[in-house]
């Protein structure tokens, strides 16, 4: 029993399990930005996979390897790690974390999957409606994180205002944001804009004990107005896909366009790019609202991004984001008018 | 009574009178792209402002002027031109459509307005339930679709189902493309994901004559997998404006990078990308399914976007996209399974 070990689904992602187990290596090494113990890392997979892997990568240098029979693959319905595959990789590392045996579990795999079985059998915080996914982004050196990103598709007012409590203390914990200044996510500033949802919401957001700074337009997003942004799992999902999708898009056509004009792009300028945009830079998502860490990892993460996840799974637990989480809650539901 | 007419609100948008009237005049220039007949276009605004103006720029060259004693501002709600301001700018280019007087109506101002007066006082298109804003991006020389931006944010699925008809019609009619791919933007590719809404519209889409490629993820969008893609009107225009904020955010980070890795950005290449990504350079967007045609430009919009968005009003009147869309919707009506 270690709560400060982290249990990584080596099984998950596109690029599993090579790029995975790379990057728990490179987690380890003396010249990794902030290295770590190898007996921190828990390998959840195949056995004799995992074994032929560290053989050739020169020996493992420490890890404990949990075996996992099976793979919850892209397309299994999110309840696969609870019935089905039951011993797949997520299951075996989340239960992990549910018995006690470590703090965080890590997967680049199926997101549905990794949070349905986190919620079911790790269980939410005291005082947590809906756990939430937090996605921060690299704005100018000065982070922005949006939740939630598609946890909650369906999410009731008082579990928005919940993420806004939950993603302010993670800004302030987690981020070392003094005051986060926190927004929600609508289609015009006024109070009485949007949908019920939001108009509910934003009524009650003086219930929590945040800086709310009102409504904030998609086009206002990266203008530094907030810290912390609020949304509906929906419209959080496409956001996150959209940013993905149009950046690659912007960033091909910006070269192309210089290129016509006799202009050299630079590579690294386009590598740096790339990374100021990417959340696997953080390391991934979080799942704010369960009881442990839970890093969702991007499914196209290379080493650098699964050992940056590790990074940010343990900053979580040293941290102790969750401990302050619940006293934020336990205080919100205290306060007068709550 | 000339059907054909164009009435521009001259009064509405951040430019307004100046720039809007600058449109016009550029709109009826021979060196323009495929300029206009002056007779053509009624200048909607104040009488006195407008004739002052007139006689800065050298006189009248043709334009009929009707006057309207009040502006509509950004900060009035969706029903002034009905209620209040019913001289408004708006109002009264509205009510020139409404009454035959005019074809089209053009606007840079107040959207909701704008949407709501030409709602109410034009009226639907024969068998349409709820008009939709569609907004055409250029990406690499192809045209993309998205409707609805915003019109309707709580719409049920049949009018998703519509709004796939009446855009696949618009793609066909308006921009020339043979077969449009129509797809429905949602959080996952199986018919199984996203919420209920999309989950029937997704199900009811074989009922309109339509070439339905299925979901599509934000990440997709820019992929070139379809032309035409269907969004509740609250999501399309958290999209909308994320687009426009992200594309400024990323291209001002790339000048950044680029100085600093030594490389001069050419200005003509970000004038350039900035055109591909700006819709306004298709004059504005579009609100299909009303007796009329109505350009809702954007507040921005300068001179040359005004004169695009008289050009794309007098392209679907000159194109009878509206005859093919209650055409289209009369035989997707009479269809078995309909």
């Amino acid at each position: 029993m270690n709560k400060e070990r982290l249990a990584l689904d080596v099984m998950g992602g596109d690029n599993a399990p090579r790029a995975i187990l790379g990057g728990a290596m490179l987690a380890v090494q003396d010249s990794f930005h902030t290295p770590m113990a190898p007996e921190r890392i828990i390998l959840v997979g195949d056995e004799e996979q995992l074994t032929a892997l560290l053989e050739e990568a020169g020996g493992n240098p420490g890890f404990e390897v949990q075996h996992a029979s099976e793979v919850v693959e892209m397309c299994d319905p999110p309840t696969a790690p609870l019935r089905g595959k039951t011993d797949s990789s997520i299951a075996v590392a989340v239960k992990a974390v549910a018995t006690g045996d470590a703090g965080a579990v890590i997967s680049m795999g199926n997101t549905g999957a990794l949070v349905a079985s986190a919620t079911r059998l790790m269980g939410t915080l005291a005082g947590v409606k809906r756990p939430g996914i937090a996605v921060t982004f690299d704005l100018d050196k000065k982070p922005l994180t949006v939740l939630d990103m598609g946890a909650n598709t369906a999410p009731k007012p008082d579990h928005l205002v919940q993420y806004a409590l939950m993603g302010s203390i993670y800004a302030r914990e987690g981020l070392g944001c003094e005051v986060p200044r926190v927004a929600l996510l609508n289609i015009g500033e006024e109070s009485s804009k949007g949908p019920e949802l939001l108009r509910e919401a934003h009524a009650s957001m003086g219930t929590v004990p945040i800086d709310f700074v009102g409504n904030i337009e998609g086009n206002a997003l990266f203008d530094g107005q907030a810290d912390v942004v609020v949304s509906d799992g929906f419209t959080g999902n496409v956001v996150l896909k959209l940013l993905e999708g149009f950046s690659s898009f912007l960033l091909g056509l910006c070269q192309k366009e210089l290129q016509q004009h006799g202009v050299d792009w630079a590579p690294e300028a386009l590598t740096n790019m790339k990374q100021r945009i990417d959340y696997s830079e953080y390391g991934g998502a979080l799942l704010l609202g369960v009881q442990g860490v839970v890093v969702v990892g991007h499914g196209r993460s290379d080493e650098r991004a699964v050992a940056n996840a590790l990074v940010l799974a343990a900053r979580q637990l040293d941290l102790g984001v969750n401990e302050s989480i619940v006293k934020g809650i336990a205080q919100a539901g205290a306060a007068p008018g709550a």
